[in-house]
């Protein structure tokens, strides 16, 4: 288990689906943040379901807690405790198919590497519900952010086959979080809407593309050879369950361009250097080069479906079929959206800080 | 900078496109495997550009240095130093643009990060050169992985627009390093070569895509939450140059599946657990789920093309137009093929001591 | 900051002195380890003042919560999140003198470090109590090294001037926390208390040495060149607030021994490769040798004296005289014991999983 | 084998005591250091054995060699490779004994946990020539230093029974290089020579104790909780082979002090506050104060005596006894002189960059 990430600014993960807590630890924070546990709260609640077709009835308040860290409403220095205690937990589900994993799951690879031992109640450790740890290290590191002017935006940008068209970073600033599946594109969103009712009413799941971007961050950013910014920020994506690829700036497309292309001219406007266009995506050699950082997550359809499906009973090792009740969302690209801004954000605030760019104390 | 990766099995690179060697320190080798320089000397040929048709002129004997860490044949425990020497160095053509940044590469974010400091010479640190110090780190890891039968593979599964069919992994096995695209289908390699050529002509250059395997992996490798399979392997391929994009499995075709096709069901063959189809990529919950991993990697179109591009001079802070000359491959990724390989390699050794698989004495 | 400590058995700490607790989050412990609540209070509770002369008033109830990592009585592989509540908290005290820097203290550090947004009430951050953190992650790393025999020990060797004479293990094991001064010399306790009484009637305070011993170790724990055997433990002890020195075996005393006499000789009992001697305590190279590991630590005396001392005024930059009221230990090193025990559970826990000794899963 | 040290300036070790070089890579160094081969080659030869009494006739060139990391004269950001070859080495004597380990040395730790497969000639991987990577290393990290005006010395304190007086920090800087002891005290090298002769005459060896002193830190250097600026020190100083104890400002001493006399008092001096005394040895908290740091490492006689000893044969498991030939210092405590310096260094600049103290790039 390795459940810290980063170097300077450090997060360290606690917690389970069906346990007692899903909390976090956020090491090296500068001292003299303002940092309020409303401020936490507008990001956690940014993670609930909201209650409408296609997202899971589990209902949690999600009360965020400061445990340490913060004293007189300004961070300390000291490692910062954030954690919401759980309350909506019905295990009975997962008792019935402990011994049955359910495909798609990290139920069979966790039986395996803990020897049958670790808590297989919704998911346990491998549950969506950990990732509010990670949104709450979110919340800190957008304010860190925050102070050298850094934004973080993140918006679905495709749910099953319907894709989204473009937005402006106004468009998906002000937009995203107005409707459910957190699409900036208006002329699309009941179009998926529609395809998430229909699979649904199948049974079924769908998957989905989440983009994350990053605005106005300073030329410089990440750390060569094995630290580049597309590194550190796939690693840390990767961490969110469902997502199976990431990409930056034309990603796979650039695949099939040309050097013509896909390099990205150098101008002068209003006396600084500009690309002429972004298929880097912002980075260039691992490093940001000063524009707008652009990757798309892909969201693998939510692996709990109502369908039957094949697996095998652990025990007789024998062949069985399995249908799973429980609670679950159609798709998780909407729910991931927030979690990729609060892994971008983590992520960032990691690099600045090796990079010298942000001070030790916030005057 | 970080020019390190890995915590049980770490390597540190060193040297420069353009300076007297390029090289890698690999620690924590367990003691007492056989390791000649004959044995990494093959792997780096592999890395060598074949004189042919879209391969950079730029010939290096490339002969391998053990300089520490081996004694009577085989690795002691201590660190291994690896190093070749650069030769067949032409700096000339770098004195001329080294304030004109060449778009699509470093040169530009180096300059701003390293305050104009840095060695511009062919790319220096950011150079496709050192690159060659993975591919050594990548042969010990590879002989380490040998000891469990784990066998890395890689090869070309798109070049320009032109996609490979599917091949057997003996096919890929045998046929891979036959070609100079290291593609194992046989029968794309002469429409690859035809698009590398007319792109060769034109002045221009083209991308591709690369596929990574790994067969015989044990169920459980992969450290949850944070050091997952899928973003140890996706941070190791992200530090070599060009790569955009990473992908497991079905990666974002994902995104376009329902879960009821997406799962991959579990089954029993021969009394032991198997998937009956592998969209996870052999990673589920960023754990080994006993399946091949696949993975893939996008490759941009090498930066450097013959044509006149638009560029700033960075003294002046003006406009300019720029034409590198220079020795370049046409497409990255034939020769990415076994770095990719060397990467998986290096985060699978790490990944497999760190789960306790591997023993430190080599018996 | 960097509060977490090891790479395979890491651990985190969080919580100040009057803050809402303190804890800590133990991560990659093997999964099936027993754990309960009972457990770990038992080696919080040899960290309480035990009422009687020399003690802090301060009454914690320090009751033991497992937050996360335990399902039915056993580790899971999840990170283990330990805590208890502060209740006992007094800060009155501190707001008078929160601009006058308690000499011996970190009070003018940490206003200059975190710009004097530090949380001052009790030390915060750097007050003993954050080390019921170390007792928590300790008592794990104990049950896991009892895995393999491994055992902890440490006593007062010193206390002001009163040295204790030498001890077997059986009476070390037996006595040290039968009296408040964790002596396993029960000839000098009287001594002790004594000159501990009259320090305290004096409102002045005691230093001490703290000896710490680690039996069963395999020869082989310990990672040269850097993580060397000595190297981790001292980095450990140094974490634990007054102490100024650690030295291994014959220690400084070797300053002066001649070769001859210090040189451990190699012989054979019953089979086995002993030292005739222990002048290395236990380590050679860097790595464990088979004997009995050996430390001591020097605890400096409690720097919160009830004596008008010498400070200044962080405000008006003006020299001023101060006295300290609060709760306070007329000497440390008592308290200390169970928390030398801790740290070096934690490092040898940390260490053997390098190494590859413990399993990842416990049958 | 853990053989990198530091988070943001790490150093990798890498070489052996016969094999064919020793060198360190050094990462993270800002870019546009001035640094020349010169520049390392003079604190390299601080390492050398000066021709006189008391030291090993082995007579390296130790030629420094820059193979990477530094263009036109200065660093570039990039890591730094540092190398002397190896020349003069005579194995003769070790093949004889290498079934025999040698009392005090690290053979019979390293025959196990290497399963007999370290190089074991000269020591091999534990010997004190590996050490000159560390002076390299320490020569890139006093010039980062120097940036800040920080400035580390060391001298012999304690050779044998001999004991150095007082000297100043002028003495220390302009006596400690002109006499083969590395001595500040002019008065005492007499008699610590004497007792040098005396002890090779009898075929023995001494210990002795090396003081560390670092002037100009500004406060707030070392990171609480387990970074300390002591815990980090010393896990850097128990690296260099025979350190068998490290202590800070009064350290062991203050164990018998009261309160009273080891509170160093804050006041007033120029405007400036400082410590009245120095018993904290400039660190409080884990925390630079201000004041000079000041250290002390034990350093153990040196194990290679040319006296007959007991040991054991480790193929025939049976007692044997040996006479070490070969070639060593009587002491190792003057050698360490640099390395304790250069430790010191490397520590530092590691805390300097992370306390976000030292810019990235020096102009």
């Amino acid at each position: 288990m390795n459940n810290s990430f980063g170097e300077l600014f450090r997060i360290t993960l606690f917690g389970e689906s069906h346990g007692s807590c899903a909390g976090v630890v956020v090491d090296g924070c500068p001292a003299g943040l303002l940092l309020s546990e409303r401020d936490i709260q507008s990001e956690v609640d940014k993670r609930k379901p909201v209650p409408q077709a296609g997202q899971t009835p589990r209902r949690e308040e999600d009360q965020v807690q400061i445990l340490a860290g913060v004293f007189k409403g300004r961070t300390t220095g000291a490692p910062i405790c954030l954690l919401v205690w759980n309350k909506d937990t019905d295990s009975s589900a997962y008792e019935k198919i402990k011994n049955t994993p359910r495909p798609g799951h990290a139920d069979y690879t966790a039986f395996v590497k803990y020897g049958g031992l670790n808590d297989y109640r919704g998911g346990g450790r491998f549950s969506g519900r950990v990732t509010v740890g990670l949104v709450m290290a979110g919340a800190v590191a957008k304010n860190v952010l925050n102070l050298k002017a850094i934004e973080v935006l993140a918006h679905t940008v495709q749910l099953g086959s319907i894709k989204a068209g473009e937005s402006t970073y106004w468009q998906i600033r002000s937009r995203t979080y107005k409707n459910s599946l957190r699409c900036a594109d208006a002329k699309v969103v009941k179009l998926m809407l529609e395809e998430l009712i229909k699979a649904e009413r199948e049974g079924n799941s769908l998957g989905g593309v989440v983009e994350g971007i990053a605005l106005n961050l300073p030329v410089g950013l990440g750390e060569p050879f094995f630290d580049t910014l597309e590194g550190q920020l796939a690693k840390a994506l990767f961490a969110i369950p469902a997502v199976k690829g990431v990409e930056f700036g034309a990603g796979f497309r650039a695949a099939e361009m040309k050097g013509s292309e896909n390099n990205d001219p150098l101008k002068i406007e209003d006396g600084r250097i500009v690309m002429g266009s972004n298929n880097a995506g912002g980075v260039l050699g691992g490093i940001s080069d000063g524009m707008p950082l652009i990757l798309r997550a892909a969201v693998k359809p939510t692996p709990s479906i109502a369908q039957n499906q094949q697996s095998v009973n652990l025990e007789t090792m024998k062949e069985t079929r399995m249908t799973i009740k429980g609670r679950h969302d159609v798709c998780l690209a909407p729910r991931a959206v927030v979690i990729v801004e609060s892994m971008m954000a983590v992520t960032l605030c990691d690099l600045a800080l090796r990079a010298g760019l942000i001070e030790r104390i916030v005057k």
